[in-house]
């Protein structure tokens, strides 16, 4: 067949981990691969209940069109939590209720990138956001990172000497590889850069929620002057990722740009789950619930962590995330983490390599590890067989 | 403050239809201006029902995230009704689930569309699919059209005398904003010349289920052989819009395409709302439901119609559709349907006005009027009440 398709097509390909996804649907398969939550945790019957309510006592409005920028009391609570939580000073028209995070990513890309523009990430960074970005031809560039974040001398050398540069995309929060958190002190330059450089700081926030020790810390956005810094959360990993609601916030002007892209991007999201979601938060305690999470993923984490220590040969690195679903592994540099994962794969364990986490490539000898979807059992025997495999290799 | 946005934000400003749309919000205002479904009819009782029992059924599943092609029983669904009512042949696997139909006109842009390119659609054409196009940068040519679609000679002239044509935009049943319904010659016609110009075809059909009198015609989709030909199709005008699910359909390897960019774009959609919906097709008979609705629309365009006969000035131009949700008035060429509207404002009566469902501009005189979400008596009131502005200008 001999199609058209646009130039932008030769820059995607298919997502690994949704690659590796498919293998681990089967049952017999220990996943350490995708991002899920744990399914026993989601609250069903709560669930039911407020569907029940919000078609009984207004139905007709709940099935039908509402506005692109979403449902007010939604809206609003999500201004709140960041307030409280994040030391933010929103209010409900500062947010943009979105499809999930990863539309939030999308609508960015579409908002700011042109073909040829550069986006600045944390490397390793977020797989998901690098296709998100990559479907408007930008390129990046992977800012040197260590443990408490980018490096804020080598951000500013980039900032100083590469033109076009639109974006910083970071994740501050229990980084989604490494499981990295950012030190206050970074995350108040970041934003000082911004303003600087009048460059863009988009802060992906999906799993601050799941703290499991140390306080809360405050967000980039906090730090903010200027209006550059954007914010995003979800109720993927709080509530459950099947709603697909997440929300955008930042700088009026800035929103209302996302409003009219949404607006021609998907109309609206679905009326029904954030009438859903806004009864919940109105009758039950979210709070109690996301500590229920965090209790769970806390355990698994020591207990995969653990595990690791005992298991892994000892050339092997890592460290205890603070918090999140994610744990980094680096192996000596000649071995490839994807032929690890291959072997693993034999005997039904799956990860996902690092190499995707690099938008540039490279570091092939990285993997990360999913600790929230598999029951403790399965945590102690899935790691068990990553360490006989890797001990073969070591 | 100083924001760098992309060079497509210049080319999109918010959809005239929304902004009327917050007026109509107001409980008073005698609405004809959205696309919006009579919410009296949504199946309250039954979707309350289906999300109960899919929640109790599967609810771990159901809450989850889910593969980004949708949920296979729908997707069979939606390829089994369009081969038995549009004489199509396709299988499960040439649907894509999508977060209403909007989101495959964006989608559509996505795959195929680069700066610069030619979008070829009738003229007048759907306001949003307009937007959904112009962020990818495209330019519009607009195709004579009449009361039996694309005049096919001047779209053949165009597709020999125009480079980067990538794509035909038509909605051949009860068009928005025309009401018009394409004849089968055109039909056949244009599925020829999408092949000898390797061309895209893109068939838009929200509202072919609509359908008021006459027999249901062959798609386009039906008279394809070269693959150049995808259909769309929505939930939102047989069932309800809040759910948010439409598909696409065609050819396996531009529905590879497609879900591709759907992954980077927002992953997947909502797995409860597509659960739900399997749910009521499985339990309940939708073309008993349609039937209502039908019934309902059709009385109400022959009040609708009825009424602007008798109101109307003689020198003011409309046909009654076969189906679907909208009529077209052509005004005399000086008076400007703007003007119209203000007024029409003012005694709290609203409409589009049509001169923004051409790409390209003009038209001023004309206006569309949607006549499905508004009860009988106010029909009456509001035709009357734009047929005496109407007086006041002619």
């Amino acid at each position: 067949m001999n199609f058209n398709y646009a130039e932008r097509m030769s820059n995607l390909k298919a997502s690994e981990i949704r690659e590796i996804l498919k293998v681990t649907q089967r049952l017999e398969v220990i996943s350490f691969a995708g991002g899920l939550p744990a399914p026993e945790l989601f609250p069903i019957d709560e669930i039911k209940e407020v569907n029940r309510i919000v078609l009984e006592e207004d139905g007709e409005s709940v099935l039908q069109y509402t506005t692109t920028e979403g449902y007010n009391p939604l809206r609003e609570w999500c201004a709140d939590r960041m307030n409280k939580r994040l030391g933010t000073n929103f209010e409900y028209d500062h947010i943009l209720i979105t499809h999930g995070s990863q539309q939030a990513l999308d609508l960015s890309g579409k908002v700011f990138l042109n073909k040829g523009d550069i986006v600045l990430c944390e490397s390793p960074t977020y797989l998901a956001a690098i296709s998100a970005f990559k479907a408007y031809e930008c390129n990046f560039i992977e800012v040197p990172t260590d443990d408490d974040g980018m490096i804020i001398s080598e951000l500013e050398d980039l900032l100083k000497t590469t033109e076009n540069v639109k974006m910083i995309y970071v994740i501050p929060e229990f980084q989604n590889p490494t499981g990295r958190t950012w030190s206050i002190a970074r995350r108040k330059a970041i934003a000082e850069l911004a303003s600087k450089y009048n460059v863009i700081v988009l802060e992906d926030n999906p799993y601050g929620e799941l703290r499991f020790e140390g306080k809360t810390l405050p967000s980039i956005k906090s730090f903010d002057n200027s209006g550059q810094v954007l914010c995003m959360g979800t109720f993927s990993k709080i509530f459950c990722p099947g709603y697909r609601i997440g929300w955008i916030a930042g700088h009026k002007e800035l929103i209302q740009k996302y409003i009219l892209v949404k607006q021609c991007t998907d109309l609206q999201c679905n009326t029904i789950a954030q009438r859903d979601i806004a009864k919940y938060l109105e009758l039950y305690d979210i709070d109690k619930h996301i500590e229920k999470i965090r209790e769970v993923y806390r355990e698994r984490c020591d207990l995969a962590f653990n595990t690791m220590e005992r298991e892994f040969p000892k050339e092997v690195k890592f460290k205890k995330p603070q918090g999140g679903l994610f744990m980094w592994i680096e192996l000596p540099n000649k071995i490839n983490a994807r032929d690890v994962l291959e072997k693993c794969l034999e005997r039904n364990v799956a990860f996902v390599p690092g190499g995707s986490f690099f938008p540039n490539g490279g570091h092939e000898n990285t993997f990360r590890i999913n600790f929230s979807n598999m029951p403790n059992e399965r945590i102690v025997e899935g790691i068990k067989c990553i360490g006989e495999v890797l001990k073969e290799y070591i």
